[in-house]
């Protein structure tokens, strides 16, 4: 059995949600599992003298029309939100507390935390807005606010970012199949021809 | 008649490189025609206060990785030169003196030139290897020394890469289909999907 392709992502990334939307799929075209690694993007930027692509002058105009043309070009529903990027941490944390309980739910929570950003333009850096979207799912509302202020959870979600800084991410969706990295939803295309090649 | 085109690159550019490979042929698959325009990125960066990817901490490791395996992944022959970025003054400004005097032979020219630094790795910042490229395809290489060195052709070149800077170019390929811009030679299955169905 072949290593899992590890996924690393932020919730207010845009072309993570994209590539969260074909990833998993793409993954078992070829007998492979995805391992969703939620990260905090604002201490990687910080660490590294980074910001943001939106903050970065022309570029950032252009990347707004590229979010939207790529959501088109790939058939995934998007409607770029008011208020962005966000911190994610209510949801970033409760999901490797949902993880530890319950891999699909874990799966299908991400998944509506991304929708409900992505698509339905809700505030999902308020933990209240987090907290519906979990209890839509049949996830406890008053554990789950409990655990993600748990050491141990907080310590998680730190422990997956300083890992993926340490591993060189600089930018997401960052994915890694079999040592290989790729970065951005615009690489599934090689992403794609390496599974089906074993490397090329 | 559509209009053309505009494929905005410099020669110093991998991604410049790759789209060069296949932007004529995608065009006239959908009965299109492409505008070279051979710019300079040493002042783009400087007017916006940015620098090659290559100098970016981590991400320049990255694409190195990138620049090979994208270049693989489309089945174009490349090799890393060793001396990267170069300035490309004297070949683009030749291209402009060329294109005034016949399109087919600057457009073979600038091949000529991508793959002398991208395949076989010579230095295309220095005027003599220049002047050899333009020699070997019948052009007279006094002519063309003389003609890169006169105002007009300089000013030709600044009046190019002062129209780019004016239209937000921050990187390139910059490729303009009807008013839409495409940054990357990642985009070109966009840009396949936007001559095909006139925009999505």
């Amino acid at each position: 059995m072949s290593d899992p392709i590890d996924f690393r992502f932020d919730f207010s990334s845009p072309y993570s949600y994209l590539a969260s939307e074909r990833i998993d799929a793409l993954a078992a075209k070829y007998g492979r599992k995805v391992r969703w690694r939620p990260i905090m993007m604002g201490p990687v930027f910080k660490s590294i003298g980074s910001r943001p692509i939106i903050d970065v002058p022309l570029k950032g105009d252009y990347s707004r029309r590229d979010f939207d043309r790529s959501a088109r070009f790939l058939g995934v529903p998007y409607a770029q939100p008011a208020k962005f990027p966000v911190p994610t941490l209510a949801a970033a944390r409760g999901y490797y507390w949902l993880h530890g309980q319950d891999c699909a739910r874990a799966r299908e929570f991400a998944h509506a935390v991304f929708r409900a950003y992505w698509v339905d333009g809700r505030d999902i850096s308020e933990t209240p807005v987090v907290l519906d979207i979990a209890a839509a799912l049949g996830v406890d509302r008053d554990a789950y606010a409990t655990a993600i202020g748990t050491q141990e959870i907080k310590d998680r979600l730190k422990q997956e970012t300083d890992a993926a800084i340490a591993l060189g991410v600089f930018g997401v969706p960052y994915i890694t199949v079999d040592g290989e990295p790729f970065w951005g939803a615009d690489r599934l295309p090689q992403i794609e021809k390496w599974l089906e090649t074993g490397g090329f």
